[in-house]
């Protein structure tokens, strides 16, 4: 039998669960846990949501005394310490684990390599980094927020072909198809926040929810609680513009972050429980990194740019966009349509790079998942 | 045995021949043939180019004898009619095939369905559409031309991810990396004619010309004559600003095409062997339609446009391109940058539609190959 083989099916099948806490985990990470013993599967078990058990606990829950003796499979590093739940490396030592193959270290200051040290004090087999790239995309938001306390940064853009993302008189409705649309609801359903600005919500008058109806079936039989709490919607309005009663307004949470308004403006928001902030930047504009730092510290893993031109513009030439999810539909819309980032570059060399994740049709549509080299 | 598989297995082969012709058929289709009998090769061949024999004739010669009671496997219906070589249909007939499998009917008017005809009044089997849609990408130039007069239009572009294609001052050099770029070669070797414009050799001063050393490695042991004889370069060039010492021109054939210009000045690039051709059309341009007519007159089955985005637009926009072929790098340049292609749309409704052929990853770069619908 080949032993890594074995690892990476076992791993695989972790990550699949893992993934059943796509919409759920919050600010915790996704995690996936396969317990095995003589080549069969005795407990398996995902992370769901804050407060509830670990991966690892279902697993050996479900397997029992049978854990004795077993391999177990986790996608990322047994915590170490008492946190809301009590530490799985103890959990995993006392059920008598032999050997625990992992993906991902835990870059979470009070993990860092403790969970895996105690298991091999208490000497357990280890085995780390397999599928570790499956983890670093799946939970690319805690890893981020762990290391430098801002959230994973997605910007989604819907262009034409050319370039454009809506013609010079802003009209711009269904550029993509169904596909594509509903692809978008997914990135929605997996952040912990949605940041759009206020001539986008002027333009569209966007609710920017999650409809569990309109997610992709792939992720339709996975748990959700958009019913009761949507991601946080994140209104970018310097000038507090957004109408009272905008339908974004109309399902909380939503914040409204300015750059400075009167106590007056404030105070009608907040008569609605819509939250505002003020985090004033240059030239009477909201600081967006200031807007990240806050999300990352209310402990968001993953944020969505959903915004025109302007802002996704200067989301990206501030240097805070981590990932472009670009779905570029089948049409030509002509040289005096909108840019897709309204930013500028005087010469090729200072160009940006970006590297492709992903390239995958959606119908008709095609969607590139790229990383931006700021470097 | 799967009857039908078989014929897909001698069709592909049969085309696998027909792209040895790829760059030197000029005026005629790529044709390959392979001759079955008891489940073994016995023959095959492609026709080479213009005054050389049919594919078939050497795929008989090969077979001999053996010939009689074979299936022929021809990409295109055999010809039947006699021009610079004898009708293939006969030396089929003469030579005893007991069955034809055809890829495409020859829209050829001296042909038009009659070489089928008399090899069924000859008693042969025929089954015609084998793969069919190989031939059409094959022979779209061939086709169109025989159809309409027109040769098959592709127009070349190299685009950021967002849509630009030089930066405001003109500079565009390696928006691709170099596997982009080779594939472009191929492009051009397959075409009779490259088109450009006058802006392009005044900016870049390109020869245009095919660099065999430089073709993709798939092409490399395909029969080229490019040391000899290079694709009709055209410069779309109203008022003859083309300079007499351009690289361009330093390689014949090139056509130069004014809508209008003194004797004097037709007479300076005619004592360099180059070619002036008057085709006015509206507001003193160039008439772009009657430029494509006389170059199918010509017998030129394959346009490729290798101009910046006004000459490119002007092309689009007259629905005169039946193919884009557009290279997307990785890279951002901002709103700033030229468009991809200069026309104008108002309204979403007028946007126009693509049909993708192909979306395939060059080293860092995406390649589209795409159809306009015009409808």
């Amino acid at each position: 039998m080949n032993h890594k083989r074995e690892d990476l099916k076992y791993m695989e099948k972790a990550f699949e669960l893992a993934e059943q806490g796509l919409f759920t985990t919050g600010e915790n990470p996704r995690v996936g846990c396969v317990l095995v013993k003589d080549g069969r599967i005795i407990g398996q078990g995902f992370h769901l949501k804050p407060g509830e058990p670990h991966a690892e606990v279902h697993a050996l829950q479900q397997a029992g005394k049978q854990a004795q003796g077993s391999t177990a499979y986790v996608t990322l590093e047994p915590c170490c310490h008492h946190g809301k739940t009590p530490p799985c490396s103890q959990a995993l030592i006392v059920a008598g684990i032999k050997r625990v193959v992992v993906a991902n270290t835990d870059p979470n200051a009070l993990v860092g390599g403790q969970g895996i040290k105690q298991l091999k004090e208490a000497g357990i087999e280890v085995t780390i980094g397999v599928l570790a790239e499956l983890g670093d995309d799946l939970n690319a938001g805690f890893f981020k927020r762990m290391r430098e306390g801002l959230p994973w940064v997605r910007c989604k853009l819907a262009q034409s072909l050319d370039g454009r993302t809506a013609m010079a008189s802003g009209e711009s409705y269904w550029i993509t198809g169904e596909a594509a649309r509903r692809d978008v609801q997914h990135w929605r359903a997996r952040s912990g926040a949605i940041i759009t600005g206020v001539e986008t919500v002027l333009q569209d008058d966007c609710r920017l929810t999650v409809r569990p109806d309109d997610l992709p079936d792939n992720d339709k039989n996975k748990p959700h609680f958009f019913a009761e709490q949507q991601p946080l919607r994140v209104i970018i309005d310097s000038r507090l513009r957004t109408p009272l009663n905008a339908k974004i307004l109309q399902q909380q949470p939503v914040l409204l972050v300015c750059a400075g308004a009167s106590d007056e403006q404030k105070n009608a928001f907040r008569e609605i429980d819509c939250e505002v902030k003020t985090m004033p930047g240059k030239d009477q504009r909201v600081d967006l990194a200031v807007v990240l730092a806050y999300l990352g510290e209310q402990g968001i893993n993953e944020v969505l740019v959903e915004a025109g031109a302007t802002l996704a513009g200067a989301f990206v030439k501030a240097n805070l966009v981590d990932e472009l999810v670009i779905y570029t539909a089948p049409v030509l819309m002509g040289a005096s349509g909108r840019p897709l980032l309204d930013f500028h570059i005087d010469k090729m060399t200072d160009r940006l790079h970006i590297q492709t994740i992903s390239m995958q049709a959606f119908d008709q549509d095609w969607r590139l998942r790229a990383t931006i080299d700021y470097t």
